[in-house]
């Protein structure tokens, strides 16, 4: 509470420290996107693009605490403005230890490999995970989900990081049946990663476990890899089956990686359990040209290509 | 009006002058946040956490009169997201007077010593206004609300801040009765800060007149004080009666301050006229830790316990 | 593709490469907007204000070619808030050609000279033209046109520079006879400006097609200058008439400028086809004030005065 009252500011909001503590990035793409048979009167090819901008603000104790604040503001290509700046999320790290509260990044959806077979501008994989789960909300809840609340832990040391999330869809309300709960771990061993990972009432919804597991050998002297993950959404409450996704990257000149992979997905309804994709990406040094054609469960092709750039 | 056209950067929007012109400063919080009570199917104890961030864009002219615009951008826990961007305001400040027009701090609510019985991380107390008036928004001002335009006016001198405010609900309508006023007047004498306001019509209610008049004496030599706050909101248009509240702080350990304040509000309905609460802040250097407990006119206890820090 | 799970930041979110990328511009603006028989129930007289914040990120490759992203935050007076970001837009330049894909500004409407004849602090004038086309947005596109989808092209070589824009409203529907197409061309010739510019389909309309042709003398050694423009929006689908447009502008002392316009607009449905204007602005150095008096074709008076300042 400050009681001087000499050269008050009141019609002046608070200045703030030094804006040397508000860091703002982001990237922006845009890309030609094909879907066969995207739906009735809608346009096979189209123009995908976004626009991603993280504001974020930070401050040390003399203790060497170091606690920030996270603003998303992201714009889709179909989105006819930002209507919602991303809810906020505060943080605290100290000594590799990171508690965040409000619109956290999740444990399941953080972990290590679970979208490493992405591939070409837009990344996507039919290889990843088919059904829902918690995640940083890049946009607003919904006007459902306003009270919506995230809790994140994660710890880091040396080659070990280990991740644990909390999200109540409603914390306002006494029912706290559908909170989700996520746990993962990342290991580096040598030229091997591994993650695992789980997650309870994916998404709220009430006994829909999910579990992964992968793994990514990267080739000794090169960055040439393969990697293979495991997704289990088989569960009493959604019935997503079980995707198996190998994948890999080869560099096949200077700034020039091709990347592929064959999924195979075992759910009841779809017209064959296996998709799978090839892309290639060129470096132009500060951004990048991608593009990439895969083919779904439903046999239909999809594909991408454009450029991406961060700042 | 510029003539030349080559070079144009009209696909290219407005460059402007130099980014060291923006400021962003803010802060984040987060809090346990305990209400006895709180209601039928609510949880009693919830996670209260907010994001701020102030976008400040200034200029000076080459007279040393400096112009200034603002934005805010601030979401609370239980926001899907931040609906809207506060509404702007512009301002214009030379030789210790400010005019302000738009989304403009008034004057009732910027008076130096009014909020000065605050405590916790929260920032509340029951010895605060139980009405409403007009303040800056940190939201949107809601749909009913769009043309609302306020003009504030500051002004500074040595010991002795004067404020005025006048704020239109709709200026769009000829229907001029309900536009409020504010005035208030701080002046610091030695150890002794004295604090005065007046609004009528307030938060656009006729004949909704509130005073406030406080003062707090800060102990020589040291951060300890003692204060004292009157606020009659006992009108013809509203009957939240009138509250008294007496404050003190006193700093008990380095870093450590601890706050009380007993409260009495007279108003027809209580439960108890005297309210009244302790609070504790621990201050880590660029952070700090705040709880609090209260109780309230209905005898149900308030606490919280939390984090913030600036940026 | 990132394969180090070491020192993970996924709880963290990107954080981008270098906030010295990202560059905040943008003004803020008050005035006195006085308006003769503005409607019924409506004050005549108001305080009209804006706050533009442009937030602008780029990034530039090895190669030399520049990548940028931009967003822009808009509040006018009459908001109840900034309901939207407004939509992104992405560009690439290289060697004086620049290609813009999303909320890109439009060739008729940025041609050099057809907003050349407006005075005022408002920026105003009754020889604009009178009936729609698509331009940047700075607020949301509103909800019926959330997959509009726009692409500019730009180049400028010397004292040309030609512009050329496609506005599709609606690119999710296969429905294609509504696109807006725009041409436009300046030029500088010694002491004379030249622009002219055509649009097809404007605002989506069909058949809705517009032409402009302009041009500007700036008297050698001197900041004065006369200029002539002729806007034609006469077509099957609008009845806007042609515009045309005579005006100039004279240093009338130092740092104080006073414009003028006779406008002349054939639209049935006029009370008279002439309308005028006259404006004076008086430079601070880093703001400036300006105002204006207008005599619309309904033979109402609009009137202007405030000050305006960029950062």
């Amino acid at each position: 509470m400050k009681k001087a009252l000499i050269a008050s500011t009141a019609l002046v909001l608070t200045a703030g420290i030094a804006a040397a503590d508000v860091t703002i990035s982001g990237y922006g793409r845009t890309a030609v996107d094909y879907q066969e048979d995207r739906g009735d009167g809608q346009e096979d090819t189209q123009i995908s693009s976004r626009v991603r901008l993280n504001i974020h603000g930070t401050t040390s104790t003399d203790q060497g605490v170091d606690f920030g604040a996270r603003y998303r503001i992201q714009w889709n290509q179909g989105d006819a403005g930002v209507d919602n700046v991303a809810p906020g999320q505060i943080y605290v790290t100290s000594n590799g230890l990171t508690v965040a509260v409000g619109n956290v990044g999740t444990a399941f959806d953080n972990a290590g490999l679970i979208y490493e077979s992405e591939i070409g501008l837009i990344s996507r994989s039919y290889g990843n995970a088919q059904g829902d789960f918690y995640a940083y909300s890049s946009t607003g809840y919904g006007d459902d989900n306003g009270d919506r609340l995230g809790v994140a832990v994660e710890y880091s040391v040396d080659a070990l990081t280990a991740r644990f999330s909390y999200v109540d869809p409603d914390q306002n309300t006494t029912d706290s049946t559908n909170e989700e709960l996520g746990l993962s771990v990342d290991y580096q061993w040598n030229d091997i990663a591994l993650s695992a990972a789980a997650v309870k009432n994916a998404a709220g919804t009430a006994d829909a476990d999910k579990y992964f597991v992968g793994a990514y050998y990267t080739m000794p002297g090169t960055d040439n890899g393969i990697g293979l993950n495991y997704i289990d959404e088989d569960s009493d409450a959604d019935n997503y089956g079980t995707t198996i996704v190998l994948y890999g990257d080869y560099v096949v000149a200077p700034m020039t990686t091709v990347s592929a992979y064959v999924a195979n997905n075992d759910a009841d309804g779809n017209e064959t359990d296996t998709a799978f994709g090839i892309g290639a990406r060129y470096d132009l040094g500060g951004a990048y040209l991608a593009g990439s054609l895969e083919r779904n469960y439903e046999e239909n092709l999809r594909g991408d290509f454009g450029v991406r750039f961060d700042f």
